[in-house]
């Protein structure tokens, strides 16, 4: 047996995953992320916390197939073009890591979301590509074609969350563009909708504009049948399923995962989404499958340590 | 040096093209579609065609590398689930196809559109992955990821026609949809804008309303400085532009390549989708490539033969 380790890098906390070839995860940890010196201590970091579990091991070079990464930014070419949130700029994380850790090894790096998307294809071991979401702060998404994720040319694959979802009332989004899916189902925007239907007094609701307003509150206010709540779940459904149809038609996955924080929801979400999508999707692809993603937190590091097996399996 | 026919498949010609596997064609030809029977003698008679010609040329079974084929209606694992053209539903083309050349022979099929775009991608030898839109009586689309055609998991993949782009007025599309980006931007949907901004007659124009109008006309017209015209060639911009958006933040290929009888227009259209497409794209995305296809209607034949190199390079 041979074994990849899988490395999701992240503003707060990096963690590493050491997996067996056939997907298995054996051990993870986490280290802190150092942001100082524009976050140039953080593969050398990870090199050291690896070498020391490999030692501890007794592993042996030759078992180790390779070093995958998941990284939050664009990535072309295992360069991670801006990583904002680490202080990086076009950062070659295959020459840094190999000179950190000190062996000519194998490392393939890609953006956090499309690795996530990676990391839930292969542990559904679905029979075909999908496409993954992530709901939470931002919305990400992950296209897998083949059997592979899409990084794209520009390292913006599956970027969808900068879709245009809102054609009519476009907010600005933090991007500079206006009317992304992400302003509308990102947790800032849930709230916002919420938000706007208790000032308006129109519709009954349990919920309360405070603190305390949440897309964990609305979603369970929905589902004991809340007015107010069911409304913004609904439109929810509506951008999503309207997103899917148009990602239906461009790379027609076998089927969509929908993870992140606010697909802890559950069904009711695939379920609003699904009410939607039937009305914008080609014939072809009406009959199409809707899943929650099951790995969570832990995506990150499958999917880091897919994007060796793939490349191995090319 | 070895050999691939690329056959493509339409309502009234099946053109068959002999390449080498360098992806020069050497000789083209074209027989009748025949219709009757459900298409029952179209493979058949493509079969008879070619064997014919493989005895006049002498050449040798083992110097010819497969058959492609594209084929007009969504394909499934070389399985034609519906080509309403041709009277197909659920043909299985390797099987058809083999059955009537009477060899144990390499066949891989494709949907037209995408196998169009196999064919600008090969010949192009850009250096990355591209989306090919077909603008003619329909819109087609075919998406290349990791060198390869996505047929998709329900053969929709590239099905890009059918994505909505019209949001406040949508048009019944033919396939049942509303909005769809084909109901715009296809010939007829280019006819009716103009047609209909004729009828309020706020635009000064040259352009008149009768049977001779047309995209050839109406492009020709802009080219002069035709308010009228270069409104429509906006709005036409302005449909491609956003949906090419979307497509570079689901894919983000190396280029987008425009081609069908209404891509004749040369440079014009093109600048009037990079014109809107610059205000809807994802910031990494901004600086994309856009060229106008080269192929015409050859590139049928060329991503044809591809589908069979592009399968021995797996």
């Amino acid at each position: 047996m041979k074994y990849v380790f899988g490395v999701d890098v992240g503003g707060t906390s990096v963690k590493i995953g050491f997996l067996n070839q056939d997907g298995n995860l054996l051990e993870s940890w986490s280290i802190p992320t150092d942001l100082r010196n524009h976050g140039g201590n953080i593969l050398s970091d990870v090199a050291d916390s690896i070498r020391k579990f490999v030692e501890l091991k007794s592993l042996n070079d030759d078992d180790i197939l390779g070093f995958g990464f998941g990284l939050p930014g664009p990535v072309v070419n295992n360069v991670a073009i801006k990583c904002v949130n680490l202080g990086w700029e076009n950062v070659a994380v295959d020459e840094a890591f190999i000179r950190a850790y000190g062996k000519n090894v194998l490392v393939q790096a890609g953006n956090d979301a499309t690795v996530a998307a990676a990391g839930e294809y292969w542990q559904q071991k679905i029979d075909g590509d999908i496409v993954f979401i992530t709901l939470g702060t931002g919305v990400g998404g992950g296209i897998i074609a083949h059997g592979k994720v899409i990084d794209g040319a520009h390292g913006a694959g599956g970027e969808i969350g900068h879709i245009r979802a809102e054609h009519n009332e476009p907010q600005l989004c933090t991007c500079g563009l206006y009317g992304c899916l992400e302003t509308e189902v990102a947790i800032r925007g849930i709230n916002a909708r919420a938000r706007k239907l208790i000032l308006e007094k129109n519709l009954k609701t349990t919920l309360v504009d405070d603190e305390t307003l949440s897309p964990k509150r609305i979603f369970n206010a929905a589902k004991e049948g809340d007015t107010l709540a069911l409304a913004v779940v609904d439109k929810v459904g509506q951008y999503l399923g309207q997103t899917c149809a148009t990602l239906a038609a461009t790379t027609d996955p076998k089927a969509f995962f929908i993870g992140g924080g606010i697909a802890n929801a559950g069904q009711i979400l695939i379920d609003a989404i699904k009410k939607h999508y039937v009305n914008y999707a080609f014939s072809a692809l009406r009959n199409m499958q809707f899943e929650l993603a099951t790995l969570g937190n832990d995506a990150g590091m499958f999917g880091a340590a897919y994007l060796i097996i793939a490349g191995l399996n090319k």
